[in-house]
Order: structure tokens, then sequence, then C-alpha cells
């Protein structure tokens, strides 16, 4: 029986009815614009009111609505928070579509965690019983899947990977975002960029054409293959976290794949095969060898499969079907 | 009804049967001696008949076995790994004492694995579904609780911490057995002290006192309450890695709770108001601020009464008694 996802990101609203075999048989996308708060809410809300009307005319029976949040879904209170949506804090967005959705049930995830789950359901995670997404946009976060089941933790923050303590000592930059995610962001590598076009005199390369304040991490990447000297230096520095990153996931939780997406895989797509010989130095040997990493087979799309997956798993229809 | 848990450590076998409520009924503790290869699955195959046949002189019936061991156990080809053992490289030691214990279920766990579940039984970690052990002795491993149940991986290997990366770049020391294990553990605590003392023109403090091949880290903690200088920097940085360590476990995780425990805490005990001083300022903030940092309850029976719980969840008597 067919079930609703929403991916909800920074910029635009997702929808989408998924036949239980992961197919999408219809779907919608609208701008958030300069929406807040309770606005956003609302137009999930409207969303959900409009595709449950749709299925009267079309006699496709939704049993079940999943939602991905750019930010923490917490059960316990059953609030999301969202750092990059105003009012969004504790925001009770489960109570206001499950009062639309009446009987048909309603369950919010983290986008990360959404993200191995559409992995795992029609991407390169299939199959896998424990598997990781590596997510590096904007932040770095990551979407862990254990023994077949999400790993939420204690208090819902599991997968906090941008703070993963990698070069010690401690340093003021990482007060923000934390150690690997200062430097191996997206917002870290234009950081790191604009920092050492700062400190480089005499630099007339690439990087310098453009105001450092509109430089982005995909003019990096660009410069990279243009072979500038300051854009090589912090992508090397990049793929050393990265493969570091895989190391050290690789080695605590042992999983059959790690799969790399975001905005920034993406463009570093190319540097998975040298990401996974700087992990193979760091990590346990035995799960390095039998661990495989990969880029994202849904790209953009991971969140929203995700949510259908979400949606599928909590209708109870998979059962033993899908693990 | 009881149930039998065996602890097997480099130098001796531990068995004990418990009560459900976690009470030891009785136990008996041998040494291991020169032990090896089969000789040793003999030994635990001979107290468990001992302890089958005891049952029907005191009438106490077990009804399932547990046996943690210092090392891997593969669940897939039921076999165990031991370094520390010699022939135990793909030891059959599940279908020995199965054989054994006829219709009585056993199960093997790594010792890592069953210190958390001994801590979450009757120790520390009493209540908590997501919960880790951090297992500093020779080596460095952690068992790891997630969901109320165990965290394995995908081939049984989860947990290997020591080879956490938190150093870049790799050095050729990190090779045998990790980046975060070459330096903090009670073996690189040992090798630190030792290459400093070889790099140290004039030292003539206390750690000169003992032929270097004698020495030991806990010569290296007694050295740092004398405020010897090579241990003070040894031990400080330990501090950092352990702290860091902690940091990455609780931004990945999310636990409620993480023990330390192992030969090196120990003396590194007193040490964890410093250690969780350093992990505040790597970790997820909220994550961090969550997670309870403590000594272990049980010390070196952490393992068996682990072995006991592991016994008690497979033979389903808990069912949703014990999460």
């Amino acid at each position: 029986m067919p079930v609703l996802g929403f991916d909800l990101g920074g910029t635009k609203l997702a929808a989408a009815v998924f036949s239980t075999d992961g197919r999408i048989i219809c779907e919608e996308t609208l701008p958030i614009g300069k929406k807040t708060g309770k606005d956003v809410g609302r137009m999930i809300a409207d969303q959900t009111t409009k595709f449950l009307r749709q299925q009267k005319l079309t006699g496709v029976e939704i049993t079940s609505i999943g939602i991905a949040v750019p930010g923490i879904s917490f059960k316990k209170n059953e609030t999301v928070w969202a750092p990059n949506i105003k009012g969004w804090e504790e925001y009770p967005l489960k109570k206001e579509i499950q009062a639309i959705a009446d009987h048909i049930p309603v369950k919010i995830e983290s986008d990360r965690t959404c993200y191995i789950l559409g992995e795992s359901w029609v991407g390169n995670a299939r199959g896998c019983s424990d598997a990781v997404y590596i997510a590096v946009g904007t932040g770095i976060g990551a979407g862990i899947l254990v023994n077949g089941t999400i790993l939420s933790g204690a208090h819902d923050i599991a997968g906090a990977i941008g703070w993963m303590a990698m070069q010690k000592p401690y340093k003021k930059r990482y007060d923000d975002c934390g150690c690997f995610e200062s430097s191996a962001s997206g917002a870290g590598i234009t950081k790191m960029a604009i920092s050492n076009l700062r400190n480089t005199k005499n630099y007339t390369g690439i990087l310098s054409k453009k105001p450092l304040e509109n430089l982005t991490a995909q003019d990096v990447f660009n410069a990279y293959d243009e072979n500038d000297p300051i854009a090589k230096k912090i992508i090397k520095h990049c793929i050393m976290f990265w493969g570091m990153a895989v190391a050290n996931l690789v080695s605590i939780l042992n999983p059959q794949k790690i799969i790399l997406g975001g905005g920034v895989f993406g463009p570093a797509v190319k540097f998975i095969p040298q990401i996974h010989k700087e992990a193979a130095k760091w990590a346990q040997p035995i799960s390095m060898q039998k661990v495989s990493l990969e880029a994202t087979a849904l790209g953009k799309l991971a969140g929203l499969y995700g949510a259908g997956l979400l949606a599928l798993q909590n209708s109870n229809q998979l059962n033993s079907g899908h693990e």
C-alpha cells in the first residue's frame, strides 16, 4: 500500500507518493521562499491535505507518512529542531501533521538518517544491515544503520560526526561546529580558502579572481582542477580528514558500506579512491578490507526516498520483508 | 532459572552460576597456566561438564551458557579468534561446548562486549539502552550497546576503537594496533615511556631506576604521583587522547553512559574529571551535556557478569524484562 514521503530542505519541500517497492507514483516540489516558523509547518500540512485528498480521486490510498527534516527529530517530546528554519527550535511538527493525517501514522526523522534509509531501500546500501551515509554539505553529519535499524542514540542526536576529534590540540575555531566539520565541510572548505588567501602574499591564482565574500567550495574544486596551489593544499587536507573519518566509522561500527553524499560529493566523488587509500592506513584492517566505500546512488533524492522507507517501516507493512 | 557464565582471560578462566537477578550462586576460577589451543578449549569443556553435573546434586538447573573470550567471536562460522591464545585463530569453541551442553543454548561474545553487558546488568550502566564500555588494558577496545542491544557490526568486529584516527599525519608506529592504542593503552604508555627515556639526555628521575625492559604502565602512574616530568608528559597526552576518544563516541553514538574500565582504569580513574573536561571541548555539546562518564563498577568481574547476562538474554527468559 502506498506511502507519502516529505523531504524538507533549506530551500524546498519535496513530496512523493511511493509504492511499497520504492517506485515514485507521483511527486511535487515547492520552493520554501522566505517562509519561517509556522508557515513552513503549514506548507507541509497543506501538502499533506492535498495528497490525502488526491487519493480519493486516484484510488491510491496512502497508509503512512514519513518526513525528513534538516535538523533533529526529538521522539520523546515530538518536536523538531532545525537550525536553518527560524522558529524551529522546539517545533511541534508531529502534532500538526498527525492532526491532519488522523489515523494514518506519521514519523519524522533527521535528514541524515533518511539519507541512509533511502540508500538502503533503493540505493547503494540495499541489503545492508550495517551501513553509514556520510553527508558532507554545508555541514557534516552521518546517518547510521546498525543491526538493520536506525541508530538514534539516547536523545536522537547520534551521527553528529562533524564534531569528530581528529587533530589535537583543540583549536578555538572548532567551537561552533567541531573539528572535522570546521575543516572538511563545504563551509569549512570555503573558510579554509579565505584564511589561506588572506595569509598568502603575492598570490595571483584563480581564487583571487573573485571577491572573498562570494567564494564557494565549488570554486575551490574548480581551482583544484586548474592545479591551483591553495586549492590543492586544502583538498589534500580534506582527503586526509575524510579518510580518517571513514576509518573511525569503520573501526567503531564495522559496516558493510559507507556511502559518501551531500553537496560536496558532488565534486569530491572523484577523490573516493584517495579517501579509501587514506582510510585504509588508519582503520581496523579486517573491517577495512570488508567495507565498501561508495558515492550516493540517489544524490539529492536520498532524503525523499528515505522519508518513503521511514513511512513504510512505520506502517508495519514490511515486517520481515525489509531489513 | 540460573545460567552459567565463563570469562576466559589471558591467565585464568572464571566461571559462575548466576541467578536471574544477577547474584552469583557459585563460582570457580582456574589458572590457564601454559595451556594453548585445544587444551584451553578442553578446560572450558571440562568446567562445563562439572557445572552441569553439579546441578544434579544441588538442584540448581542451568538453562543457558554464556562465554566471554579475549578476542572476537565470529557468529557466522561459529569460531573464535583470540590473539593471545596460541592456536585460536579460527577455533571452533561453540561447537565444542555446544556438544557438551546438548539442548542448553551456548552463546559466545568478545570480552569487550561482555564488559558493557555486565555493567548494564548489575553495574554502572543499569537501565541504559545506549552505553559504551571503553576497555583500556594492554590494548584498547569498546563494548557498545545501542537500542538496548549489542552492536556487533556486519562481521562481529565493531568496537575496535584502538584504531581510532586522532592525530594526523599517519605514523609507521600505528601499523600494529592503531593510532589511539599505540599511544594510550597500557602497552602504549610503556612504549612511550621507553621512547622518551631513550631520547631524554641526563634524565635521572624515578623511571630510570628500573631496567627499561621491566618498565610497566603502573611504573609510569607511580612516577606521575612523584611529579616525574616524563610521566607527566605521557599521562597528559593520554588524558587528551582518552578525552578525544570519549568525545568521538559521544558525538557518533549519543549514549547515556560511557564507562571507563580495564587495567589502566585502575590507576587512571582519578583522571576521569580531566578526561571529561577534555572530551567536553570536542564533542557535540548537547550529547556531551547528557552523557555520564564513570569508572567501571565491576572491575575485573565485568566480563564474567557480562557472560552471565549474555546467557540470560540468550535463554529468552528476559524477553521484555531487560533492555
